[in-house]
């Protein structure tokens, strides 16, 4: 029975997740760490978390689940520190993004009889902008939250039953489950996530360069010119650890995207065009 | 006075012009005509017309105004059959997408002291599917309303009159009027509104190839994906023309994105990321 958990990291997805453990009917403690105190204290009002640690290896410690919601490498850095502390009766779970570099942190770090499980875990729900203020209980509802390395994690007799509880809170948020391998993670999210991000900041970076200096062209655009840029507001801050920990497949899938442009431009006045407009009507079609 | 409007297709846009003249208080007639039947009955029902005419150069021989509201090629030949038959006591006005084309034909074929006066238009406003069905008194509501040519069109005295008239009317439907010259409409839409289609239709149809046959892999990308594919639904039918009209804009703008998305692709690991991600924050920062 998990009754402690604590949240390092209390940004929007962190501060989410307490927020959605409430809402799930856990009970138990929830302690909260963050960097900066600010945040901390806005999880700490809005109720995401009924106490702040000024220590995160601490909390961790005290807790049966740690949840650790910061940036990839941030993560990284946290899963060298919380190893060597925790034990097999503990269960440590991250919210990144991208989980090859973690998967090969938890296999390097975690999962061996004598330390504590480690499950990669990445909820496929987010804001074009974080920090706590925009958290809501409901992020993850109808959310698909993916699962790497969940056999690694079960290893030992405590991380089957603390795997096995985790994911029913999660389900317990709305999220649906799924398992991926790490590496096919990356491939996957590179298209349905990374490519619709990069995409969104190259078009939205593109059209400050061409109609940004005047705002009454920018209104021109409507609802469409919205919806195509608004994930031009997602902070570097976040995207540079992604972008470093997933360059390969997210370089293959701009350039997929870039001929793929390329191939509609030289074909705006060929019969090509329909191909390409049915094509793309399907993938919408359910 | 406008007492009697027709309006020829009675589609997303025709129909929803109906409903809003309505809403704004119009209380003339309002004849609607389209090539099919089924379309116009639904107008009929909905209330965005009070009678359907089978004749549509006769539907505008009647009205003072006819919006001609059918994608730019039809827009064309409808100009052909309307020219000779109309009256300097009478407008055309059309919802074409692009209006070079259009302004061209308007200065052939009307604004002359015997013809009937043409101002050409453009709604920024529309949804990803068309049809009667989907018509919204609203739809045109915050959106803007660009024109071209208006000093063309008043040429004639009662051209001045039914301008005027017309583009208060169109106030009243809750659009914001705009004037542009037809070359730099037409250089304008492509950045905001051509580039943003023409992105979201590479993407779905990039997508359909790589995850298209997997659905479960679809969900994977929530909130982000599917709004960046939205528009991957629109009809061929519609683009068809806007890429023969515009072809040589377009060609423009998709080249620079494809070049930006290199050029963002090249740099995942360098500083310079941080620039595009700041310069896509700027163009959301209003």
């Amino acid at each position: 029975m998990i009754e402690r958990i604590s949240i390092l990291g209390t940004g929007l997805l962190g501060t989410s997740v307490g927020l959605a453990l409430r809402d799930a009917g856990f009970i138990g403690a929830i302690t909260g760490w963050n960097r900066s105190t600010e945040q901390g204290q806005l999880a700490l009002k809005l109720g995401a978390v009924d106490s702040l640690a000024a220590d995160g290896v601490e909390a961790a410690r005290a807790s049966q689940v740690t949840v650790v919601a910061v940036p990839i490498f941030a993560t990284l850095d946290w899963m060298e520190k919380l190893a060597p502390v925790l034990g097999p009766e503990q269960l440590v779970t991250d919210v990144g993004s991208t989980k090859r570099v973690i998967s090969e942190a938890a296999a390097r770090l975690f999962n061996t009889p004598e330390r504590a499980a480690f499950l990669p875990g990445h909820p496929m729900a987010g804001k074009e902008r974080g920090g706590a203020a925009l958290a809501d209980a409901n992020l993850f509802r109808g959310a698909v939250w993916l699962f790497t390395d969940d056999a690694a994690a079960r290893r030992s007799p405590q991380g089957t039953a603390l795997v096995k509880e985790w994911r029913e809170l999660v389900s317990g948020m709305g999220a649906k489950t799924l398992d991926l391998d790490p590496v096919r993670h990356d491939e996957l999210v590179a298209w349905v996530s990374h490519l619709p991000q990069f995409t969104a900041t190259a078009l939205s970076a593109l059209l400050e360069e061409e109609v940004g200096a005047a705002p009454e062209l920018r209104d021109v655009g409507g609802r469409a010119l919205r919806e195509m840029t608004r994930l031009g507001a997602s902070p570097y801050s976040m995207w540079r650890d992604i972008a470093h920990s997933n360059t390969e497949a997210i370089e293959k899938v701009l350039l997929a995207l870039e001929q793929h442009l390329a191939h509609l431009r030289e074909n705006l006045r060929t019969p090509e065009l329909k191909n390409e407009f049915e094509q793309a009507n399907k993938f919408r079609q359910e």
